[in-house]
């Protein structure tokens, strides 16, 4: 079983991702950084909701899938996800003509698993509550000789991602003064923080999923609480960041804030008046920005809205 | 009153066009264009709906008011629009230090209606059955000295229009072998036939309003009927489009297309699953692609999403 990546022991690097961004370049569109109206040009939104498959989990996926010895490719990948990276390994492994199995919970959203099945891969279904989806997904691999493909935990995972802050820095001509970035388990959030090392990155949480911020501003990991409440940010329910997320967020001077449901729901609602289709996880960091949790800086802040995959009757009760 | 433009007489062109490009490229956004998956490569959509105040109007509505003497600005600008045109004319007359008078019908929708004002123009309200928007719109002008600003039969407003198609050829990196284009006036049309004029350009129209199609297939211009049916589509309903666009897109060869309120619907649902908040009519281009009534043509295919001005009820419905 190839659980570790294949470059286990090495540290996701600002080099890592300039490589990452030319291995990934011919595959992922480039997305728009957009002018927040009235505010002078000092705000902007990095639309990565628009990304191929609604989510920025394809850069990480092919980042890492495109590693994988040619000898290795046709026992194929696992990985387990309640959606964004289960579409986005599904949508890279179809690209380099590999197997793709995904674990996903029998509750996530509708519209994640159609979609992950009109990619190709092959669906396997668990319990949330009484089942272990890393258990399931080791023992598909194991049986299978394919390589397993964590969702964060993983130096090109996170090098992949990392580009969208080279994205930014490239769109903008400078280095914004900071970055809000949503974060579930901070592969996102870590490599962008990677990425321009000189931008202050703010991580966004939901309300009791507040874990990378708790952790931050506690110098160690903390966990969600097992009653934290629910939300409707689907894509932000991890229970535990990883050392490789924290550690990189932590020495940058990452810090973080949270969003209610209420203000998840407002910036919907606005990215909506700017023509974007925003999941609640993609909204968290235009809640918090909105809701005036974190104040301006000298200089640009980039507002990063991660996510697209909403079902659309639960978008048209938040919208309507 | 000045109801004809400046520059009467002269005809918009490509050189007027890069022109325009110049002259608004520090205001408007460069909006993206954005592969559609599973076409391999050769379908983009022009997200014009993420231009700042929603739709494409801007551009053309800074190209004009920018070319207004200073000593003349002082009187400021009157147009008439159901909306999208309303806002880009308050936009950009809030850019340039003019004062704006729009007139509106009563029954435009009410996001609309709220921007406009929000954006710091005078708004008038008029009946759509009873009152004529031309007359109101032109007393009003004469009466204040100011600039009458017409919504697509203006030399500069095409020429602004025109920098979607400069765009879509520099963002492509060649010309495409087809753009297809809601239509209502046919400025932003004409001013893409005229930008890429090896370009094959095909309006988009809803049912019952496809006017243009039925002009340019007959040779002359045919308006509207008087029973037209109801339509989704408010920023399509003209009931009769201009000699100026009508010619541009007759010489450039231009054929058209029409989309039932289905396809309309249809196309919104699936701009959606994209990440585009996509209006009715700024949807027609998209609706007339996949209803199949376009066909593919050897080479890249461009579908302009023009607008995402739409009540967040109303979009409920379609979408929800």
């Amino acid at each position: 079983m190839n659980f570790q990546s294949h470059n286990e022991g090495r540290v996701a690097s600002r080099g890592g991702i300039l490589a990452a961004a030319d291995r990934i370049a011919a595959i992922v569109t480039r997305t728009p950084l957009l002018p927040v109206p009235a505010t002078g040009g000092r705000v902007w939104i990095k639309a990565e909701s628009l990304q191929l498959g609604g989510a920025f989990k394809l850069r990480g996926a092919y980042n890492r899938l495109a590693q994988i010895a040619p000898e290795q490719r046709a026992a194929g990948v696992v990985a387990f996800s309640s959606g964004n990276h289960a579409q986005g390994v599904a949508r890279a492994a179809g690209l380099l003509g590999m197997p793709a199995v995904i674990v996903m919970p029998a509750d996530a959203p509708t519209v994640k698993l159609d979609a992950t099945k009109a990619l190709g891969a092959q669906i396997v279904l668990y319990d949330r509550r009484s089942e272990s989806r890393e258990r399931i997904a080791a023992a598909l691999a194991a049986e299978r000789g394919a390589v397993l493909v964590p969702s964060f935990d993983d130096v090109d995972v996170i090098e992949g991602q990392g580009t969208v802050g080279l994205e930014i820095a490239d769109q903008l001509g400078r280095a914004p003064a900071q970055i809000i970035v949503p974060c579930g388990g901070g592969g996102l959030s870590a490599g962008i923080a990677l990425a321009v090392p000189d931008t202050q990155v703010v991580v966004a949480e939901p309300e009791g999923w507040d874990d990378m911020t708790r952790s931050l501003a506690a110098g160690e990991i903390l966990e969600v609480a097992a009653d934290a409440p629910a939300t409707s940010c689907d894509a932000l329910q991890t229970m535990r960041v990883a050392d490789r997320t924290f550690t990189a967020l932590a020495t940058a001077g990452a810090h973080g804030a949270a969003a209610s449901e209420a203000q998840i729901h407002a910036a919907m609602r606005y990215a909506f008046g700017l023509g974007l289709v925003v999941e609640p996880g993609g909204a968290a960091a235009l809640a918090v920005w909105l809701a005036g949790t974190v104040p301006a800086k000298e200089g640009d802040t980039v507002i990063v809205c991660s996510g697209s995959n909403v079902d659309p009757q639960a978008y048209a009760r938040i919208i309507g």
